[in-house]
């Protein structure tokens, strides 16, 4: 499983993966989620990927090559966000496709899904999610993140912090707080943490940094949030039980 | 969908669970998913529902048609919790089986699983999460709860806060916190929930209430908890970001 996490700001962008992969419950590995490119000076993207790792990381091969060999398309030609959404949808269908049905006779699933997010010059910067059949949606001011892989156990906090007015910072310590309830919830989603920001208009690429498990910051940040959370629950009201106690 | 939320605590058991029901996105409707027996003065249980509608309600009519009936095998008959639990999935497993080709046919999921809860004179009260295949487990010390349903989004507050050494009380308030976040997620979840506080050795009804969008408690609530949230959040440090801010 995976939790990757994008969200788009007023100030700019923010992408956060975990890097655990598995194969079953065994063969449990560490693989980077996140991949920058700024193959051009005008445009800088960031993509996350969730579902088969072998469907994931071809496509990032091919990316780079379509790169490399200035292929009719890549990053380079496009001239709209969507259309890197629309090129990843098409990559991701092509690898899939090529190994679909050998995979489908060992019963695996060969899927992915993807965030792509950056900025062209003199556009705004955006996220989309492109789905495993190579479709694709944006982020919206009234939702503004997107979420791949085991999305649940950290929506909750997005839903009721997220909004287009967090700072990039604020933004990095959410998606932290949102990939932290999904590790204590979910083995399959691991640290260390990759969290990148991206600032709307710099078209550099994003800063980024891991965040361990030994981290002094993460773990202060992990024992406030507990003990935030615990002290508000605990000045909650009671409810009114009109034979509680019982004699 | 549903969720339902069952807790053990050493002060006695919490019961939880929204009324929402849907055949697809539409025919929304609103049912209880709890239902509570004492069908003898030295034994009490509570029943919670996920799944297919016309399976549970069929399961709680043979049940109920067992203890009419005095059945060879009903709900005054087992000596134990856990034959209580075995009892549910047989029941379960009969009414599956009786419609599973013709739902088959139609593509539909008619499984159910089932929460059973209570306590039996001379034993400790316990709860048993029964699976859609009969077979069921309790919770423990370290999971003192049990969910069925749309369980992730109301998960993380219980992985924080839920033992069991809180009182019916914070049981009953957690509950309510974990329904809540379920809803703003789901919204094949919804409104009025019910929640029920069994005390330990009382051998009588839970007591049970309602829990409508409307009430001021369950408002205050939810406004103290957004707010306690937000508070908790805007104090977390920063994250240390060489660059930034960028020029």
């Amino acid at each position: 499983m995976t939790y990757c996490l994008a969200m788009c700001m007023h100030e700019g962008l923010v992408f956060a993966s975990d890097t655990r992969t598995h194969a079953g419950v065994d063969y449990v590995t560490t693989y980077s989620k996140m991949f920058c490119f700024a193959p051009a000076e005008d445009r800088v993207f960031t993509i996350l990927t969730a579902g088969n790792l072998a469907t994931t990381q071809e496509i990032l091969y091919r990316l780079k090559r379509d790169l490399d060999t200035q292929a009719a398309g890549n990053l380079c030609t496009v001239n709209y966000l969507f259309e890197a959404a629309h090129y990843l949808g098409r990559l991701s269908q092509a690898v899939q496709a090529e190994h679909h049905s050998a995979l489908s006779r060992s019963g695996i699933d060969g899927s992915a899904t993807l965030i792509i997010g950056g900025q062209l010059r003199g556009q705004p910067p955006g996220i989309f999610l492109v789905y495993p059949q190579g479709n694709y949606i944006p982020a919206s001011p009234e939702t503004p993140f997107l979420q791949i892989g085991e999305s649940k156990y950290g929506k909750p906090m997005l839903d009721r912090i997220m909004t287009e007015s967090l700072t990039l910072d604020e933004g990095a310590k959410l998606a932290l707080v949102s990939l932290d309830a999904t590790i204590r919830s979910n083995v399959s989603v691991g640290m260390p943490f990759e969290i990148a920001i991206y600032p709307t208009g710099s078209l550099a690429l994003p800063q980024r940094q891991e965040i361990r498990a030994e981290s002094a910051y993460y773990n202060s940040v992990k024992s406030r949030w507990q003990k935030g959370l615990s002290e508000t629950f605990k000045q909650l009201p009671n409810m009114e039980w009109p034979d509680y106690p019982v004699a």
